[in-house]
């Protein structure tokens, strides 16, 4: 018998025990072992169910049960999930987690702690929710020396832009309708300012690169200054705006790290997902890119993501997984923002017309594409490939003007 | 030290051998032991490699020698791969391969030899190339109940088609232009007759769900009676045409399994998938839909996949993994072909206006959206959801006419 304990029976963790206990027979079959819920820590009442006998309010009956082999973290956060994890790791315990915020910041020590005791720490669920990501690139694509990784990471993001692109809709009005279907929270900052998408390509690069991302080092900015009017000439320009994470290692032995809104050109095909659907596309040198895609939150397919770890770890109680990765060196992720590539500048001014004459002698000597709205005085184009800061530098000639400028991908 | 030998030294097996050698310290550090390639089974001389000390004509020195742990068969087709695959993993050693003909055809009992033994059989890069499938179905969504899947399992008819939907080519001078490109044989029969797509189909519904489907019980139909006017009729709709191989769980224990041109719907992920690109959709209870995309064939991208399976392999040397399934009953995969849908119907004809005069009574019933073609006496068109059976009872109408009939997907 392997004995588990669940922390937390919020969404993803009462999904966790439904799905251990409703597919037991499938499970056990599975892992060739009777795979037993023994407890779930939780400080609230569940009178009803029809496991109610198993909930524990004193965490400490967990650590302290020599029979609980798996834990599984779903209470989210930082405080006391981290104090607890540890403290189960320490104890020779496995322990699975979904707490992408957990994983970004602690996860060093916690893999080093794991590989210590011999046990393991999975926690596929944290990046793309039920989508096989993680293992993919630990395993399948072991074989390869992964150089670049780009992402759709947060669903609730998604379905605003794609609300916006679609529909017409303006910002305001998608991210209380997202509120309203469930997709995002009442207070809705750590995903439309970027957070949460910047908590997973850290876990994304640190799994990819061998060094431990911290998310106060990634550049990291959200959707809210993007307006219908940059949705509709990214549109005509033959683009769609989407929030990107992206990780790229460095000839330098540094990588860069970032997540910012971006114009993805129509013909690839991450810019065919939409709604709150995840992608997450992988650059390795011998398969070349590789795009896993599906729904990247939701309670089932976030909980069966736990129930796989769990089942994996059940199965290797005495073999652990190949999982680890160090700490980085200062300055690991090298945060110049010195790119070249082709940009979306937007301009706006009130005086329309020396912004025009301006726009046409100093950024038209490359025949770039460009978009007029003289509705709201506005001028959007793509640049032809450029350095960044040269462009910053064409930029300053437009000192009275409103600029946005944006990153592509194809 | 853990000793690989490689069967074959074709264009996967040269892939093999290159990345063992040039990649070894990165392979060393990950495996954490000396992964050493100590034979190399090939009847032909390679004279001038770096490695070429390596080469041995005779398979019994790879069978014989008790050094050899894991062997790597890249040899392709039945003979005499089945036989020496048999042979190493009765000497218990693990053996990996690509060979999707071999898996399928052979599978149910190399599987079963290699549980008898405690070593491994695994097989990633037979379906998707480098593309990761197999290991994310079985480990990562094992907590599901896979109900279904569907994909674009062979790059070259994908290729085909793209050339005729995108550049308006005709069948035969994109499947020339494919040969010069290298994507396709000198005998392209497998491809465009849809046996490559079958048997990759094969394996995944036999890892799906848990019995040996044999290629011989799947409906099998390539695409060699596409034409530019069903790909323009198709675009009308709304559709591209698409070689999908599927698979389903009916709920009386038995499977649907097929591949055949398919339409699919516009605004499907999959709809994007051009090129030389694979795709497989995977349906989980608890996931909902979770798509793989990359190139499904390449020389490094297919090597790639059998080296992840080595170093796997290598990993696990004393724990054996849980891969398994076992022979199915006869008349397991339900043949029978009543489905219910949409399905894209073209009938041509001489007598354009009685055949026009005779659509309209019999299936103009129900609304349909169809594309009529003068010039070519063709009329296409959507039915709406309509049982099979009833369809092709609808169409004995039209006795004088030329009748295609093929499925659609969202």
């Amino acid at each position: 018998m392997v004995n588990v304990a669940i922390m937390g029976h919020g969404v993803v963790g009462s999904g966790v025990a439904e799905i251990l206990i409703h597919h037991k027979e499938r499970i056990d079959n599975s892992v060739k072992d009777d795979v037993n819920v023994k407890y779930i820590l939780d400080l609230r009442d569940f009178e009803n169910l029809s496991y109610s006998d198993k909930f524990v309010k004193d965490f400490n009956i967990i650590l302290n049960d020599g029979d609980v082999q798996i834990v599984a973290e779903a209470m989210g956060g930082i405080n006391p999930a981290y104090d607890f994890v540890k403290k189960c790791l320490q104890a020779g315990k496995s322990v699975v987690t979904s707490n992408k915020e957990l994983v970004a910041a602690k996860g060093a020590e916690l893999i080093r702690i794991a590989k210590e005791k011999n046990v393991n720490f999975l926690f596929e669920a944290s990046v793309g929710g039920g989508i096989p990501v993680l293992r993919p690139i630990c395993q399948c694509l072991a074989a390869n020396e992964i150089t670049e990784i780009s992402g759709i990471l947060n669903g609730t993001t998604n379905f605003i832009l794609n609300k916006m692109i679609v529909d017409n809709m303006d910002f305001d009005s998608a991210l209380r309708l997202a509120q309203e279907l469930g997709y995002a929270e009442k207070d809705p900052t750590a995903d439309i300012e970027g957070h949460d998408a910047c908590r997973k390509i850290c876990i994304l690069a640190t799994l990819a690169f061998g060094k431990h991302v911290y998310p106060e080092s990634v550049y990291t900015e959200g959707i809210t200054a993007i307006t219908l009017g940059d949705v509709e000439a990214a549109d005509t320009l033959g683009y769609v705006i989407k929030l990107i994470a992206h990780t790229e290692k460095l000839n330098n032995g540094k990588i860069k790290a970032s997540v910012r809104p971006t114009l993805v050109s129509r013909g690839s095909i991450i810019s065919g997902v939409d709604g709150v659907f995840n992608a997450v596309l992988v650059n390795g040198d011998q398969t070349g890119e590789v795009m896993f895609y599906g729904k990247g939150a939701g309670k089932e397919a976030t909980a069966s993501a736990v129930v796989a770890d769990i089942m994996d770890c059940a199965k290797h109680l005495k073999a652990r997984k190949y999982l680890f990765w160090e700490e980085a060196e200062e300055n690991y992720v090298d945060s110049s923002d010195n790119e070249f590539g082709k940009f979306y500048v937007s301009l706006k001014s009130n005086d329309y017309g020396k912004m025009k004459n301006s726009f046409s002698e100093i950024l038209m000597d490359n025949e770039m594409s460009f978009v007029e709205n003289k509705y709201q005085n506005t001028i959007s184009l793509i640049t032809q490939p450029i350095s960044k800061k040269d462009l910053l530098n064409k930029l300053e000639n437009f000192e009275d003007c409103e600029i946005k400028v944006l990153h592509t991908m194809c």
